[in-house]
């Protein structure tokens, strides 16, 4: 039998929304769906000989180090990489800057332990990270919503929701999660005043900043601020706070990811880490570390935008060839998604309960609304599906479409 | 130029009490000291080999799960592991009643999300373990103290603070850090049935239970409240929410644990661990359930058991050659530490001072005391040091105590 405080707390975990993101790992899972709805690397693309090379050099040369505790910073050979690395991006940062996460999300949850408390407003994206929303949602975040449009945030309308007094604005600014966008790099430069002229921490997450296959890469907003400040050579002392993933370009079951940021703000996350999961596992630190060496992470890289750039192409091909004409949506750089918005009116929860049926997922867009909205767009992944999956799915799609509209 | 925020971000980390913990990683990493400061595993009893082998296997067989994203709950297989494991312990559960989580540490951070608000009372014994209290001071916890003897908590005082309205009873019944004290059977029974009168949760810590030296195996408190409430062979539905870990039988650079717990608590925290790190490692995971494969772990921990016990029978005998009579301590039957008091009115921060000037360290006791107190107590950990170091080294200790004694 159930004890009462059980059943008190069932009741009220079924009170609770339940998790969008849940929901559709359901969907993926069904025999014969092609998902486009999950966002997850193509496993074509993991260095599966270059880890077990690592692996195997790692427990013969550092086993005592990969095995045992470590530092709640991260392991500092792999931070001094990540410094290099940020060098060619004209960022000028050292290991004091550099705090390794038990994945992106991770970050995100630390952000909300040392910024947020029930009631603050966080300015986001809209639509924007439902990973981001949910861990802060746990913390009483409220949010304002900045709108959005095909170069991204609309910088224009940034300044009343700043007079709202948020505790840090988030931004994804290249090839966003959910709808594939990249923000201008006069939105960049604009962003990088407004956050200086109110004073507020800008978090900046960019999980696919590699990740692109057409069109000219843009500075992070982490560098035009350290440009617009004219740090020079100092170490990072300004308002952002970058995150960024070694998910996309070698393996998420690693969960291994970092942030950059003034050394006061990785203190505080240090801390607040300590009490979340003590570190990050050193086994997967020196196992990343280890395969990185020698340029490696660079090759594997071409290799992974070639093919996704591939599998891209193809589904808008697909789409413009099976979609209805009512029906729009963005032509990604980069990244993993893209974004279709349906007519007016048409609820694309109706379109998954059909698309289902004809055996093909996709993720509804509302939930990646904080404020609401969205109702008629979804998000579509193109990594995860082998080119002919994405004719075969997208074709199937648009017969859904094409019953539904015309 | 540092940018305002930042500047008050800085004062406000400053003024935060600096981590007990933190402050003993430098001692260790001083050289020539040798460090009973530490909880650290010895590296001698890493299993090195069979790691690599487990390695190698799940990369050659498995690397598409390895490397990719995986179940928030945990690799299913590694859940069945568990659950067979748990049984020989008379404990009935299935893969639903169990959560992998990045240490033990992030188990009790799932906790303090789930279960407290700002101002909550928690039941602790006093001392008891400083990663627990660091993970809940997060969340605004307050702690109800229970008296504490060398049969572990003292349950007839228990009662008074189940008046005041906890959310949880805390106890290490193993072994416990930081004393090394085991809960008598008596106790455990009245524990049980104490929880079950006033409707309380017992969260009960469990990372050494298998490390037992000499002494009989006393049942976990989770199979006594299982048998308490006669459940048969159903799954679990009782009170305790158990946590164990592969870091001290494996090797803690995984970062792999786990908890044990009505579905209803487990599925609450897969919802609180998804915002937090989406999931364990899959690659840890999966070489930990390969290494573990033919019950591996069962000899594995024969080794690590004569190893320590040698170690702390040196430590026990060293003190016994070196201490003066008015100090005293545990004997603990397992685990990795022992606990010393020192003559009242002693201060063991100021013995900490002289022994890292005689090269020897250890923790002071006053920390893992949630209401204050035990200043004149400290932590040895036995586990890590070679006995020729344990003998040094608490030679000495003693010297030191001696020169401030006599």
């Amino acid at each position: 039998m159930q004890t009462p405080w059980i059943h008190r707390f069932a009741q009220r975990t079924q009170r609770m929304q339940s998790s969008a993101i849940r929901e559709i790992l359901k969907f993926t899972q069904l025999p014969g769906v092609i998902s486009f709805a999950g966002g997850l690397p193509a496993p074509e693309v993991f260095p599966v000989e270059a880890v077990k090379a690592a692996a195997v050099r790692v427990l013969r040369t550092d086993a005592d180090k990969a095995l045992q505790y470590g530092l709640t910073q991260g392991y500092s050979p792999l931070r001094e990489l990540i410094a290099e690395r940020s060098a060619r991006f004209g960022l000028n940062i050292n290991v004091e800057n550099i705090l390794i996460t038990t994945g992106s999300q991770q970050a995100l949850d630390l952000l909300g332990k040392i910024f947020i408390n029930r009631g603050d407003r966080i300015i986001v994206e809209s639509p924007s990270y439902l990973g981001a929303l949910q861990a802060w949602n746990a913390y009483g975040a409220e949010y304002v919503s900045v709108p959005f449009d095909e170069n991204g945030m609309r910088t224009e309308s940034l300044e009343a929701a700043l007079r709202t007094g948020p505790k840090f604005i988030y931004v994804l600014p290249n090839f966003q999660n959910p709808t594939g966008v990249t923000l201008s790099l006069e939105r960049r430069e604009q962003l990088v005043k407004l956050a200086d002229q109110y004073g507020v921490p800008l978090v900046e997450d960019d999980p696919y900043g590699q990740l692109r296959y057409t069109g000219k890469h843009l500075p992070p907003v982490i560098v035009l601020d350290s440009r617009y400040r004219n740090n020079g050579n100092t170490a990072y002392q300004g308002n952002v706070i970058y995150l960024s993933t070694f998910s996309k370009i070698l393996a998420p079951g690693f969960r291994l990811a970092w942030v950059v940021a003034p050394k006061e703000v990785i203190a505080k996350m240090v801390q607040a880490k300590q009490g979340a999961d003590l570190h990050t596992s050193t086994f997967t630190q020196l196992v990343a570390y280890q395969t990185a060496q020698d340029d490696y992470l660079d090759q594997h890289v071409i290799l992974i935008r070639n093919i996704y750039n591939e599998r891209r192409r193809v589904m808008l091909d697909a789409m413009t060839e099976h979609f209805p004409k009512s029906v729009h949506w963005t032509r990604p750089d980069g990244g993993m998604f893209l974004w279709v918005t349906l007519p007016d009116g048409m609820n694309s929860a109706d379109v998954l309960t059909k698309a289902v049926e004809k055996k093909v997922a996709f993720v509804p867009g509302g939930p990646f609304h904080a404020n609401g909205g969205g109702e008629n767009t979804m998000r579509l992944n193109f990594s995860n599906s082998s080119p002919e999956k994405i004719q075969k799915g997208i074709s199937r799609l648009g017969q859904v479409l094409h019953e539904m509209i015309d």
